[in-house]
């Protein structure tokens, strides 16, 4: 059996440090090699996901699969942001992949160590986060937003505007309140540090009994960037009341491929 | 607590007659209320699932939920006949809503003993039909087109034409051999009697351990238009090979509704 070179694991790559609030199931954690199938049809998904294990059985063995879903492709017009289970727009904050800064915060470029061969990949963190809708659907619109920081209707910041406009986190009422309270999920997950930035493709999870969001992101470093963001979450949010983490995995993702560089020729090189 | 009159419980509401392939499990099997919910959008299912299982609560306790899928809309043109995670165009020869004869294939006219309040209404039956799938594709595709008797690429019938070409089952090859074998799944499934006919909605369903149909059937009489066909199928089809049913159950489909007549009117009048 091959060894991974210790020379090869960037600091990050390993179980997430220990958050207060977490109640993890060994059978949703960790895990040594991650399949991510996405597509807009189903069938598609499942064959692709039968093949790729049963062309894996010889050498693993299935540890979990977690399925989620999103709105369907033609429910909404193209672009639109998802919605979670608790009716939320989900995502709104999200780095560009069109802009300037997005690589240097999604994609790794080789230079930290252990990352000689991750030039061009990325970070992976999964979350299965549990909502209990039950008590949540009994919370009126108004505090369900207060929780959240944001509209149900289309996703605003409470500060004003619409979806796509900035938070302003030192708006008042006309009480000297914050129209954002400062409790608030985006109040507490918001950092005025740049680089403290994830991109989220998170999924919808419903198993018939359990329901929730695989909160799934990349960045380039989870220490730096995912993880201060979970702490204050962590320390501090009102959706907490509604939310638990059952299961939680960091993954490193391999740079894509071409028909001369087959996939993880930098790792095994 | 209210008990249901005995002259109002149709012969056919009840565990269908013991087939000798089924191996059941107790866990996918039965009930007393159904619900069916089906759209293109996998997140209004689960939130219209979440509203009726939390409304049902103080009255009504889970025994099951399967989940199921078919081809995203958009992905197949609008129309297009199903296919099953075996790869097989599913549900070519359904009654057609629109023919003269639908409605006395599937809906109940109320006549019949223990039918008077499902004028309008239905049978529906349920068979959780778990597909091995690793051996089937250990088949070649002659194999896999002679087990169901039409072709793999379009669901032809191996007698020749397109889908919706009536099967030929007499039809030879220069060997005086049936073109459609008698022991494939359309020659055993077929009847000469076109009233044992059925309207199949099945759903693809796969839990990542586990995967199949979610062979569902709407008709007037189950034991006369389901039992014949599966007794036929039980006793030979080359397909048995490859499925096992693991659930079965049996339910009546009340007649619609109207702002006059709520749903179950005629049912506890």
């Amino acid at each position: 059996m091959r060894r991974v070179d210790p020379a090869k694991i960037p600091a990050w790559l390993g179980p997430l440090p220990a958050f207060s609030r977490d109640r993890l199931e060994e059978r949703f954690n960790g895990g040594d090699l991650l399949l991510v199938l996405q597509a807009d049809d189903p069938l598609a998904v499942a064959h692709a996901a039968r093949m790729l294990e049963r062309d894996l059985r010889s050498f693993a063995e299935l540890k979990w699969v977690q399925q989620g879903f999103r709105q369907a492709r033609g429910s909404e017009a193209t672009g639109t942001t998802m919605r979670n289970l608790m009716g939320q727009v989900d995502g709104t904050v999200n780095p560009d992949p069109a802009a300037d800064d997005f690589a240097g915060l999604v994609w790794c470029d080789g230079s930290a160590a252990g990352e000689s061969w991750l030039a061009n990949g990325s970070a992976f963190v999964l979350r299965r986060t549990r909502m209990e809708l039950d008590t949540w659907d009994q919370v009126d619109r108004p505090g369900r937003e207060q929780t959240i920081g944001r509209t149900l209707a289309d996703g605003a910041p409470l500060s004003g505007g619409d979806e796509h406009t900035p938070s302003d986190f030192d708006a008042k009422n006309a009480l000297g309140l914050p129209l954002i309270p400062s409790f608030s999920h985006i109040a507490r997950a918001r950092s005025t540090d740049p680089n403290e930035r994830i991109f989220r493709r998170g999924m919808n999870y419903d198993d018939g009994t359990e329901a929730g969001l695989l909160f799934a992101c990349y960045q380039r470093d989870p220490l730096k960037q995912f993880v201060p963001i979970q702490q204050r979450l962590d320390e501090l949010d009102l959706l907490n009341e509604w939310i638990t983490h059952t299961g939680s995995a960091v993954f490193a993702i391999l740079p894509g491929f071409t028909p001369d560089t087959p996939l993880g020729a930098s790792l095994l090189a």
